[in-house]
């Protein structure tokens, strides 16, 4: 199997304060949008941010499920660039949930919640080289 | 700032469980690997489970916090290798949450859960191209 994911979809609650999140915080141009999603193109695949009730639905998953704790980092290229990014987007609506500092395996990283309380990490990791097409490979 | 993910991290409570339904399931190879985490290199960005508690611990985020709902999705390049492969996982410790049908814009999809409970789309979609490298690009 092609070692491959083609789309992340967060589910939202409200698609335009998720909107000023992604596109007037991360600064990220959408691909595609309609009143209930909109797509931006990623670095290989699709990020989706979709209303939350019409993913569930898809997926035929009661509202009540709970999903498991998961993540999604955004690298920066410099350790000074991870806590002005998070302060950034909290100005759009995230919420810090972790103020940067340095992990044990080195680098430097924060998190923040995004309006629907999805967490992405802010990380500085100069292990992991990005290329500039935005494509990160996995290092020590 | 960069369109681009650098990591999509699943929290899982049993590393060698989670092991099975993606080395075995998916068939990817692990690109790292110790007792809390397995990374795998994927299409421009990386995959890592970890271990529930520690990423938990890592976000600031107590185990009671409901994450939002999400899905990931892996596009195949045929119609007829999406429910053969929605059955291979089920094997690997998979669930079905959804099982593969025709959705209103068009291909073909069902929905498994991994056994954190993470929600994955096996789709095909004939309109979002992908490369030999796995990088998969958005289209109507």
């Amino acid at each position: 199997m092609q070692q491959q994911v083609s789309v992340i979809t967060l589910g939202v609650a409200d698609l335009a304060r998720s909107r000023r999140f992604y596109a007037d915080g991360f600064g990220w141009t959408p691909v595609f949008e309609n009143p209930e999603i909109v797509f931006y193109q990623m670095n290989g695949f699709v990020l989706g941010t979709w209303l939350k009730a019409a993913l569930q639905q898809d997926m035929r998953r009661p509202p009540s499920a709970t999903p498991g704790a998961f993540a999604l980092a955004h690298n920066v290229a410099a350790r000074d660039d991870v806590q002005p990014l998070i302060d950034r987007l909290v100005r759009f609506g995230g919420r810090v949930l972790r103020v940067a500092d340095a992990p044990p395996h080195g680098g430097f990283r924060g998190y923040v919640a995004d309006p629907d309380d999805h967490a992405w990490e802010i990380a500085w990791n100069p292990a992991w080289p990005i290329s500039p097409e935005g494509y990160v490979r996995f290092g020590i």
